[in-house]
C-alpha cells in the first residue's frame, strides 16, 4: 500500500553510522575533530546562554542509561547514551549514543544522529581544547593509559590540536595496545607501545587516562605523577568509577566542565564537596588562568557534558549540505490540519 | 561507495509515521487503544517496579520540550515530547513525539518509533482506564470540550473501553468540532455539536476538557459541574495551564498518576502541596476505592507519566512482528572488535 509523500515538515534528517563514516572519512578524521574543537570552544565561550543540568541517569548494576539535554535558547539538543564496562566481553559497546537537535520555537527535531562515533570524537575534542589551555606549551609526548575505543580519537586529536608528535601507550591487554598501534600507522605520530603504565609515562609531558572498569581504580599512582605534568582524565565517569588516586588530585589543579555533575561522576568525588575547582569555559574565555608555571600539575577531569554534544551536533548539521550524507526519517506527525490528526490516519488507510 | 552490511547488533527497528498509521488501520484504531489500555493497566498493577521520576523539562517562552524517561528494570524508555500553544495557528502540530526502547543489561535500544500519533492513543487509552475506575457505572454520554487533536481518540477510547454512546462536542472554534463530526461519523458513536460548553456538559456523566492553551484558563466553571459526574481533565499539562475552576477541585476526589508530576503540571498545581489526591495505580491495583457514592465527583487529573509511554513503546515492539511495519536503522556504531571504533570507520573508507 502507498500514502502521499509526508509533508516536508514532518522529515528529519537522520545521520545513520555509515553516513557518520563516511561524514569522517570525507572529512579527514583529524580535520573534524580540530572543527569539532572551535565548535566546542565558541559554545563553552557563550556558556551562559545554555540552559545546563546534570545528566538524567538510569542505574542498573550491568550500568547506565542517561539523557544528557541542553538548549542555548535557539536549539535544543539531547544525547542518549549508554555506559556498561561488560559489554566488551560481550560483544557489544561500552558506550553506544545517538543524539538529536531540535528548535526550540515550535519543538521540532531538526536531526537525529547516531552519537557514538561522534562522541568519540567530541570527547577527543574536548580534551584537547582543554590541553591547549593547560598543558605545557612544548609538550610534544603523551602517555595514554587504556587503550580502547577512544585511545586514536585522543592520539589525533591531541596531534592536531596540541601538537605532540609521539604517543606512548599502555593497557592491561596487549591486544588493545597493539590494536591503537596499528591503527594509528601513518597518522604522522610517532607510537611506542610500552609495558607499563610507569613505562608510559616516563617522559610524558601529558597523560591521558582512558579506562573503562565501573569501580575505584588507581590507573595512577602518585609517584607516577612528577612535576609540570597535564594529567587528561576522561576514564572517571560515574560514581563510583575513577582513575586517579586521590594524592595525586590534593597536588594538582582540578578543571572540570560542569561542577554539579563532575562533583556526582568525576574524579573529585574523591574530595570533599567545596574542593576548589576550576570550570574550563572560565580558562578558555581568560576569566581565569589556566597553567601558571612549569611545575604546576593541571587536571582536566572530564566526564563529558551536554554542551559538547550540543556542539557536536551543531557541527554534523552544518555538514549536511557539505557532504550530503543523511537521509531523511518520516518522524513527524504533520497533517494539513494540525488538529486533524485523527483524520490523517484515516486518509492513510482511505488512500491505500 | 558502498560498505559492508552493518551488523544486526547495529540495527535498531523504526516505526515511522507512515508505518505507525499502517499499525493503527490495520489492528483498528479502536482495538489499539483497547489493546493499548490493557498493557497500561499491566504496568499500573507493577507500579513499583518502575524508576519514576517527574520529565526533564526546558520551558521556552514558546513552549516546552521534554524527556520522560522511566525503566522496569529489564526495558528502559523515554520520550521526546514537545508543547507549543502557538504551533498550531503557525501550521505545526501542538505536540509532537517520538520515542526509544532500550535493553537495559547492555543499553541497546532496541525501538524508535514516532510518538505523536502513539501519543494520542495512550492519552486516551490512560483516560478510558481511568474512567474505566472512576466513571458513574452507566455512564453513556460524555461531554468533550476542546474538539483538538486528542478529540477523537478520547471518544472512540470511551466507546470501547468504558462503553459510552453518545458524545457532546463543543470548541471554541466551530470548525474543529465540525472536523470532529466528521471524525466521529461511522464510529458508532451519537455525536452532537453543541454551541456552548455548557450545553455540552447537560446530561453527562463524564466530561472530558482537552484545550491546548497555555495559561490559566477556566474551560468549566463551577456550576457546570453537577453531582456524580467524572471530569476527565488532559489539558492542563504544564506549570502555568489549567482548565478547571479551583471550586470544582475543592468538590472532587482527585486521581493523579504521579503525584511529584502532578503537583508541578496539572491542575492542583491551583491547591496546597499536601491537598489529597489518590494515585491511579491504588485504584487500579484495588488498594483503594475509586467510586464509591453516585453523587460524587471524581477527577482524573492527567498530565501524561513515562509509564504510560513505556507501555505504548511495549505493545508497539510486540505489534512489529505481526504487522511488519517497520523498518532498521543503523544507528548503533558495531565494530567486529568492540574497541576498535576508529579502526571501524577507517576500514569503511578503504572499502569505500
Amino acid at each position: 500500500m502507498t500514502t502521499p509523500a509526508p509533508s516536508k515538515l514532518a522529515l528529519v534528517p537522520f545521520v545513520s553510522v555509515e553516513n557518520m563514516m563516511r561524514i569522517v572519512n570525507t572529512i579527514g578524521p583529524a580535520r573534524m575533530i580540530a572543527e569539532i574543537a572551535g565548535y566546542i570552544e565558541a559554545d563553552f565561550l557563550r556558556w551562559d546562554q545554555f540552559d545546563k543540568t546534570p545528566r538524567v541517569a538510569s542505574h542498573s548494576k550491568e550500568g547506565v542509561i542517561e539523557l544528557m539535554p541542553t538548549s542555548d535558547g535557539e536549539t535544543y539538543g539531547f544525547k542518549y547514551v549508554n555506559g556498561h564496562p561488560a559489554n566488551m566481553a560481550r560483544g557489544f559497546q561500552t558506550v553506544t549514543a545517538f543524539g538529536v537537535l531540535a528548535r526550540v520555537d515550535n519543538g521540532y527535531p531538526v536531526l537525529l544522529s547516531e552519537m557514538t562515533i561522534l562522541t568519540a570524537l567530541r570527547t577527543a575534542a574536548t580534551s584537547a581544547v582543554a590541553a591547549k589551555h593547560l598543558a605545557p606549551r612544548d609538550a610534544k609526548t603523551m602517555a595514554m593509559i587504556g587503550n580502547g575505543a577512544q585511545c586514536e580519537f585522543q592520539a589525533i586529536a591531541f596531534r592536531e590540536v596540541v601538537g605532540i608528535d609521539t604517543v606512548q601507550l599502555y593497557d592491561v591487554d596487549p591486544e588493545a595496545t597493539a590494536k591503537a598501534v596499528r591503527n594509528l600507522a601513518g597518522s604522522g605520530l610517532q607510537v611506542i607501545a610500552c609495558d607499563s603504565s610507569e613505562d608510559a609515562v616516563a617522559g610524558a609531558q601529558i597523560v591521558t587516562t582512558c579506562t573503562a572498569d565501573k569501580q575505584y581504580a588507581t590507573i595512577l599512582t602518585d609517584n607516577m605523577v612528577g612535576p609540570g605534568i597535564h594529567i587528561n582524565a576522561i576514564g572517571g565517569d560515574c560514581p563510583g568509577k575513577t582513575e586517579l588516586h586521590r594524592d595525586i588530585l590534593l597536588r594538582s589543579d582540578i578543571f572540570v566542565e560542569y561542577p554539579p555533575q563532575t562533583r556526582i561522576e568525576g574524579e573529585i568525588q574523591q574530595l570533599d564537596e567545596d574542593h576548589p575547582v576550576v570550570e574550563l569555559w572560565q580558562v578558555i574565555s581568560g576569566n581565569h588562568k589556566g597553567r601558571v608555571s612549569d611545575s604546576q600539575i593541571t587536571l582536566f577531569d572530564s566526564v563529558g557534558f551536554a554542551t559538547e554534544d550540543f556542539s557536536a551536533l551543531r557541527y554534523v548539521r552544518d555538514q549536511l549540505d557539505r557532504t550530503g550524507c543523511y537521509v531523511e526519517l518520516d518522524m513527524l506527525a504533520d497533517p494539513d490540519d494540525p488538529r486533524d490528526l485523527f483524520g490523517m490516519v484515516r486518509r492513510a488507510k482511505e488512500k491505500s
